[in-house]
């Protein structure tokens, strides 16, 4: 349901429930929190890209297992309950890796297959790709993926896309901020790659801190966001690998890292 | 001065003092406020559209209503305190309504009348509309109108706009998510009301929760909103309506919604 | 080091260590702070302009200065400590000011060189500028520089430069919000000083309690933002100035302003 190959420091995570256009079941989320566990703690992976399998990204929700879902005493309300804190903490475990996360976006990335694209640090994405919060059209609205997209485009566009059901077309998902860019669906996995690779290149300790900084000095005042990034500067250039790498640069050579 | 025809569950209101641009006087504020409160509370009533008559959308506060504020022993300071309260009121009361706003701006939208169009949910404009908050020019800080158009837009952007009181065109307005698209003029009623009907075939119970919610997480931490979210799905889940729009969905037929 | 030269009412303020690529060495950093401890008492002043001489704006931090500074018993660590504090004091200090300050970037503007430009409330920017924060590729996360870059641009786009360590364009820059617009760079002098003399023209009392309660209120929720700012625009009403600036306007002549 959910593969994992590892090449030179980057794990290829590629969701694989083709005819149900990958969507985010009780299986594929169990799948993927596995995932996120085991990179948590795995210095040998530096960047993780995530994609799927078939002619979709990801359409979202598994809407059959939640209408199954319904056949309780208490009307799904307990499994529904458990399923969104389930999907939250996948998305949020996303950002929370300490390696950077890039999706490899193609065919279209619907509800919670759109917030899964926003989760992600980075994103590259197929020309023709589409992107949806379209819960909406079914009486459903999209409110946790809108958590995610509304961090990722002015509020005005994600308020239409949520009430509407409209799609983006990937080049204004890339004007937008949605995504990093969009490039022909035949160049899609080299870019991906290219970019993977970029990131790997760096000094993988700068990288993991400096993301987790990312995101926390996001939530704060100016004030204390200063306080807590000059801390992490300090630390950061304390290291032996850092001191070696701006010496190398001094020297204009490569640095030797560990 | 403020005119409300509502057709199809869509209610049309249009700031009607062409003479003064629309201005912003006690008089308009008190009808804004008054439909408000009715709409507030009109299940009928799934989406608004805010339009003004004449040559422009609206000018802004009234100048000759504020100076006449000033002949009180204390130069007007009561008065001045009440108008922004009332002000404020009526642009949070937007946001707070159940039913999505939809601007419909022509002409220019300065001052608190671009805050009006920044506080609704949506906005479509003319393609030769202007917008800017220039009350710097004349000595007076556009400092309630940058609450929401700093909400809208990059902040170096909003600043500009603030210190020169120079105008976006409404391209550059779409550009930066100030509203949702720019549209021939003649076409602009058309589009707003084509806008306006898709999301009033939408689920209204939906749609209302929705746009609480999405001004609610957006000024939470993650995973604040994120709990907050979850708890809203799993109600519009036990919901009938949306229990019946997913199986329709599932059954490829249109749903039988309340 | 850094040279200051005042016409009517604008300081420019101009880096001038071309060598180092106007590096924000110790001496720098304090010739900035000196100056903004200088205007911020300065009525005389109502904008600063900040450039740099030479082929750069400026490249960041003094990486041969702070490596020298790794020879204590601590390997550097009060210094950086006390570094990051100041640097960040020169950041903040910037917004902080009263009189906006305008960026005129040309060449490179890089690592805390970019935050620099981040932290300005507006910029200017050459057609042929490059904007990084590319302390990763020296096993440097720009901690602090994302501090002002993730509050001007969108959080996809900012991921990717802090990771990647590419460059922008000045057109993106100008895109994504990072810069207020690129000209070319034969203008470049001549359109930052027409911003400059724009805001400048107006009432510099109104631009200060502005450009204060803009940066205060972003930080707030919406309620306590308009709260807060209508007590500004009170404030505002009742100077003689603004009096004057809003009967000058409605009696069709220019304001005679102090």
């Amino acid at each position: 349901m959910l593969e994992r190959h590892d090449t030179n420091g980057i794990a290829h995570l590629r969701m694989n429930a083709p005819q149900r256009l990958n969507a985010l079941s009780d299986g594929m989320l169990a799948a993927l929190q596995t995932q996120i566990d085991s990179l948590k703690t795995d210095p040998s992976i530096r960047v993780v890209i995530l994609s799927g399998a078939g002619k979709a990204f990801c359409a979202g929700h598994d809407l059959k297992e939640m209408q199954a879902g319904r056949a309780s005493d208490d009307k799904g309300r307990a499994y529904f309950i458990d399923l969104f804190q389930r999907c939250s903490k996948v998305m949020t475990g996303l950002q929370r890796l300490p390696q950077p996360v890039i999706a490899q976006v193609h065919g279209i990335a619907t509800a919670a297959g759109c917030q899964l694209v926003a989760s992600c640090d980075m994103a590259v994405a197929a020309e023709d790709c589409k992107f949806g919060v379209n819960g909406v059209k079914i009486g459903l609205f999209c409110s946790t993926p809108m958590v995610a997209l509304s961090r990722n485009i002015p509020r005005k566009k994600a308020f239409e896309m949520l009430t509407t059901g409209r799609f983006l077309s990937a080049q204004q998902a890339e004007e937008l901020g949605l995504i990093n860019r969009a490039v022909p669906a035949d160049q899609l996995e080299q870019e991906t790659q290219d970019l993977a690779e970029t990131v790997a290149s760096k000094l993988g300790a700068a990288v993991a801190i400096g993301k987790e900084a990312f995101y926390e000095q996001l939530q704060m005042p100016l004030d204390q966001a200063y306080a807590f990034t000059g801390e992490v500067m300090v630390e950061n250039m304390l290291w032996r690998d850092t001191n070696e790498g701006i010496t190398a640069f001094l020297e204009k050579r490569k640095p030797d890292w560990d």
